[in-house]
């Protein structure tokens, strides 16, 4: 999904966010009720707005809603009209301006022999590049979301059998996709072949399950299977699952970020536990950035799990020094001229008397644009430390994101245009630390990062990005819809 | 516009209705706002949902919106977002169970050299048919309108010139449409060869105006031009106004009972004051089946204008027996077990002291299903009616339209399956007379029905239908759609 | 009730409004879906909010809600939390800017011997003044509606038997109120000594329903018993019906501009069907006033009835030269600048092909501010009427009304600073008519107005209020609250 | 944050609840937005509504609104409405079935000598019989609330002076208050001689601020000046502050369940800082319960301050085991029969990686119900724990509390039924340790508790009341009123 926009102001989130969470479930009674539980453990993945396409054995059945799932799809009535006992889901991080449900996932088409039912988690990297084609031929593109270029694609293949016509589509994308679909007949996983996003498949009393993450397995109860592979294709039937790889071969790079801070710490990556490789971060950052301090304070939630390994690693004690306010609404709009610039405070506030006069470490999880670092320093020295030292659990990122992440321009990112002195002096902190890229690469369990053939997806590090960038590059930059706007 | 529901039970409203209002100006600043009150002016063509596109020189703006004019285009910030000195819109009578605004019109697409948005008043009786070839060639449809084929038709083309492409896609269609359509360069007018619904070409200070009725124009105080003639198409660009006639020539076959119910009264169609043959309709009515009676009561409102007709030719007096209550909302529900079947009496109620003790010509325009009619009289013969003697200002009703009305399945057409005095038995008054066909004819002042070349469409009283009806013969017949329903 | 609002400029509708309808029964199953029905029938008496109080032998149940009867009450779940099988209901016109559902009715209090509900149409004339000795002696207003001091003068009463205290509640009363009231024992009838407003008594298979007209007796089939006696209270018990006479006897004052606009034609009061009263307004008009001229066309659709009664007794047509809008929403803003002021032209259009040409009477049922007429005239002028002869179903309305109707302060009434003469060239007719005073008395069956004991109130045409106006005269007149808004 | 919501069934929120924060402020351009922000750094004391009173000089606008702070009071129009430099607000936890906003504060009335505004935390134990008293003198009870019963108090006193009024009311009440209240003249704040709930006096540049917690002052950047003291009353004025204490000295008992979990952990109450105290309960409870563990696991969030002084008095690691989903939204409706039971999987879920093979000790801060505890510990079970031994850092809660917080009746109390080993056996663990009541007094610094006279109120644990119950004694405990139910 290409489209972001900043949902909270800057200062009160800075962060990267992944922007979409998948979920399917093939053969099972109350389909969406199951896709809908799923959603729920992946909202972290994208809290704007959620859809279900279920398949009853005679029709398909489609529900977009913007919201939480919690909130919307909990309701009997939106349940019980997604029908069936096969049924895909999406929830997405952020629209475009006032473009409204049109870009809401799954996607769903009647081709030509059936509905067809798709979803996205990633970012078609040549997604306009193919829909000028298409559009010259005819086709009509009913959204401005890239995850339709797949529909069309599919749609116009010329190949007799749908798996043929989907591999056929899936071959002339470029990106990163982990992709969910749903047919009358079968529901299909797809991983693009740097398996960039991540993509499980679990197992619920012997329906096949495909998920973004561990943790959307955990709360129905179900078992994981294993990962699905990079530029693997499965297809579940009633008869069982297949298993295809329709791409060639190259070496995969999983996207590292996802263990920095996309992914929910109690998911299961490649093998690896979030949140056991981030408090590895937290011990490596420690080993690397040593400071002589009191207490250790994370920013909340984000910091924690790397504020705890640091802790552990320095001997210092661990404490909740800055106390997070969950009931921030989505639109907590500055109410006055007076009292603008509350930025930080409407989330976080120092808790005074465990900082007053005390020399602290706070942990983060990366630095985007700098303002929130800021405003936290600020607070913290206000409530009266005696010294702010900073360690960031990641090295400083430079580069955007192309692969479905919602990053600011390369312009706006802070360590693109500063050294860490001068990111030191502009946050106030006695000391500024990140984490090395091979640190990372360690915390990961790597003995470091293989400069000819990176192991990982590290762009936003590196800006060494792994696959062409079609759309981005020369004149087919600048992107001209004449539709501007709708609120349908 | 082929599918409808009810969305006020049968009994409460048992009537033909017209589907769909089209509206656009160009070249006049505030285009949206104007078209927002010709839409009001055109509302009872259609009261489900409305929507206007607009196009500001650089960029098209699209607003959907389910409810009255009044109460969704009115508020500002709606009106604000569709900028522009050229808008198009439509108006509905009502979408089927649970699709939402998919299938409000305008229908907008990106297509390879722009944005082109189109407006639909008819119903395309090959639109299935069409659809079919289009997707086996891998087109996909967003919605189930028959519009959207259109839209692909255009879109498809292998013409270069935009206006030829436009021309191959109408010569595609079968069926009855009217149509105004917008691209960033000009406005389109096009009624089919037999120009069965109305389309008007109005005048505000230079800018010119599409719309399907005069009382559209009279609202926004605009001069009445012309009418589109049938098979005409007219191209509206900042230029001037260009006239082109694709189609091969045929008979044009309005449809007459645009005048029997459709049109407002203060409307003028090809020439002819639609309440001054509503009266005219009274009139014939009462030469052909006079009764001796003391009063003459309407069924209000769409009654009214021929029982006075009716009154002034039979020398009785006029008198408003049945009151109609107006607050009727969209949903009345009947609240209990204990009191359902209110019927009509939430619309209407006899005026005891009038009815009482007389002889009544009750008079209303056509008789559907004929459950109102029968509690209509019910209730008059309840407050005291001595006689009442129906009388119906159109021919029985015996055959559904498909030219965009929703009219029941033939067999639930009280007048398909039941003789005049079968009709009057069933409604139980002491007499029931129809106009004729020919009385009809005369009322719109032609001598009479022409029966080897019939001046309008009355396929509804004749069951001549004067196009082919490919969707609806053979296996074409029954549509199969995966997509059965979708809040979005 | 005292407070009014234009919600609809004036220049759209620009008439008196009666302000409140109210609906008991008592003893009959599903209660409270009948009084939605009876107050559906009464929506003319009030569009704004609406409210039910029923009671289930044990809870009272309380449902207020802003919007049409048919909007808001129909809805299952509504209906359902309105148990028992007696209920009380109101509508009301319109509520003071912002303060919302404080003040819809029935109020309902828990008082030291149980749940009081009441509902009121009327204007207490000293309600600030009670409520300021009220207030002294520590009573909390939770409303700002006379209403509310009804239910206090109740609650401090020191009266031991329900039926004494609420004869001393009313007692102290001014003005003009027709209540029906509710307790865990009874339902109580109530009018003013002067019988200002209507209130009649109905039977519903031995069930007692109180009414403002009988048109809402007609809906649910109910029989009308009699009308409630000036002066007369009326307590329903299971036992059955009493009647009592609890005021000083004065001579009765009904509101004749209850037969001249704020009734439904259907309904029957004291006597004299609605309808019949306005044709013979008309007739009397013809008489008083009558014109040279071709059509005779109705403002649509107050002034029909007139209009059918003018034709009628001059000979001349009568015919539809005015055609009304009935989708006008509530908040139908003039969408921009440019196109400002579409005033009456959003409700009416003049039928050009009906009015060309012709010498035109136009009746309408009376003349307030003015605008609406001169913009009508306006109108029909420009559809090309040779001569416009304006004819006024009553008597010029120079004063304001304080009994329960929302009228423009007297400095805004059009009759209040012009002569007829004057008006006439105001609203650009070539000749105005009103209706005398006798003959408005003629047309209800009198022979003329009693100058020393008038029949009837008809203080809004001669100034001649029944009643002391102690709210408003002198310093009381300006009332001071505190609380400017509150959204609840 | 210590505080979760009950929005989700018992189970899966098995927490005592408080039930309301205050704030107000005197003297400051924008007071309202400054609430507002107050009010949301008090979200965790209430999540239902909230209201907001604020004066302008001339008068009171009331805004109140269902939903949380961030999503409700932030949108523009309604800060806008809320004009003046002083203003009062309050957000309440819940309010009783379906009353909706009747209940919500601050209440408003208009009194003989002008507006009063009142927010209240704490719940007045004789309410209910006072307000007997006064509505058999006639008073008018508009709300369920006790709040009112305060209202009408100072409404109905004989007293001249405000101030006089003020004070007969307040002493007449028994139970909890802390109050906030706001004239045309003048803020007051008042807490009952006990004081039970918390009440802090802030300054920001000069503008006195009354806040329920040191947190509200911390987001506008206020100074703490003191607590507001048991039995003291503050009169804030443009002319300054006054303080009175009204009451007979008694000595204070403040709720020590606040430090346990109700209030902030970066809130600073009569000198201790609550994240602090936690800290020392985990310590002590490590001390008085040791154990052989592995880890010590939070449940999150209410249980992390303890685990971690758990963790450091231990010398054993503190990890995330349990991670939780802040998503869940108010209406996580339960989706089928067939997955039925998600409980605290919703919210929870346990990080198997962590978990796997560990003796794990899980720190809470109490048992109510049982029942979450139960499931939690499943959840760690089935994630392979070896071991799992509950430690909670409080006594078991073996009482209802009457000073307004949300508590189940005591039978439903685990701890009121079962032993410490029947209640281990209940919920699976391999032990089970509460904290002493010592061991609690310790933590907030006392040597012990005074059995004698009792340094806190702790009556959730010994059932050692401080006041008379009036409402809930004898006869007088079952409230019997009419209203059932309203939806306003």
């Amino acid at each position: 999904m290409a489209q972001v926009d900043d949902t909270l102001p800057g200062e009160a989130d800075d962060h990267f966010h992944d922007e979409c969470g998948v979920f399917g479930i093939f053969g099972r009674q109350d389909a969406a009720a199951i896709v809908t539980l799923g959603l729920h453990a992946l909202q972290h993945r994208g809290q704007e707005a959620a859809g279900i396409v279920s398949y009853d054995g005679s029709q398909f059945h489609v529900e977009r809603h913007v919201g939480l799932i919690g909130d919307t799809f909990t309701k009997p009535r939106v349940i019980e009209r997604l029908k069936g006992n096969r049924a895909i889901g999406h929830t997405r991080y952020a629209t475009t301006g006032g473009s409204g449900l049109r870009n809401v996932q799954p996607l769903f088409a009647e081709l030509a022999d059936g509905g067809f039912a798709i979803a996205h988690n990633g970012n078609i990297t040549n997604a306009m590049t193919v829909q000028r084609t298409l559009q010259k031929e005819g086709a009509i593109f009913s959204s401005t979301s890239d995850t339709e270029t797949i529909l069309h694609l599919v749609a116009t293949s010329r190949e007799k059998d749908f798996n043929a016509r989907f591999i056929e589509a899936v071959r002339q994308l470029e990106g990163a996709f982990s992709l969910v679909a749903l047919t009358s007949k079968k529901m299909i996983g797809c991983r693009d072949p740097l398996g960039i996003r991540p993509l499980v498949l679990g197992d619920l009393d012997g329906s096949y399950i495909l998920a973004s993450e561990t943790c959307a397995l955990d709360i129905i109860g179900a078992r994981f299977v294993r990962d699905v592979q990079p530029g693997e294709m499965v297809i579940i039937t009633a008869k069982g699952i297949e298993s295809l790889f329709p791409f060639e071969p190259v070496k995969p790079r999983f996207c590292i970020f996802e263990y920095v801070y996309f992914a929910r710490p109690d998911s299961t990556i490649e093998g690896r536990n979030v949140y056991d490789v981030r408090k590895r971060i937290g011990m490596e950052l420690a080993i690397e950035s040593p400071v002589d301090a009191d207490i250790v304070v994370p920013v909340p939630d984000s910091g924690t799990p790397a504020a705890i390994g640091f802790a552990q690693q320095a001997g210092l004690p661990f404490e909740l020094g800055i106390i997070r306010n969950h009931y921030v609404g989505r639109t907590f709009i500055q109410p006055s001229d007076s009292i603008r610039h509350m930025g930080v405070k409407l989330k976080h506030n120092a808790n005074r008397r465990m900082i007053e006069g005390k020399r602290v470490v706070l942990v983060d999880d990366s630095i985007v644009r700098g303002t929130t670092s800021q405003k936290i320093v600020q607070m913290v020295r206000e409530a009266g430390a005696r010294e702010v030292h900073m360690r960031i659990a990641s090295p400083p990122t430079r580069s955007s994101c192309f692969y479905g992440v919602d990053t600011p321009e390369t312009a706006k990112l802070l360590a693109s245009r500063m050294s860490i002195e001068e990111m030191a002096d502009f946050i106030r902190v006695d000391s500024l630390g990140f984490l090395s890229i091979d640190g990372l690469y360690r915390a990961v369990g790597e003995a470091q990062r293989n400069m000819e053939q990176p192991q990982f997806c590290d762009a936003c590090f590196s800006a060494d990005y792994p696959t062409r960038l079609a759309d981005f590059e020369g004149a087919d930059n600048v992107r001209t819809l004449s539709l501007l706007a709708s609120s349908q």
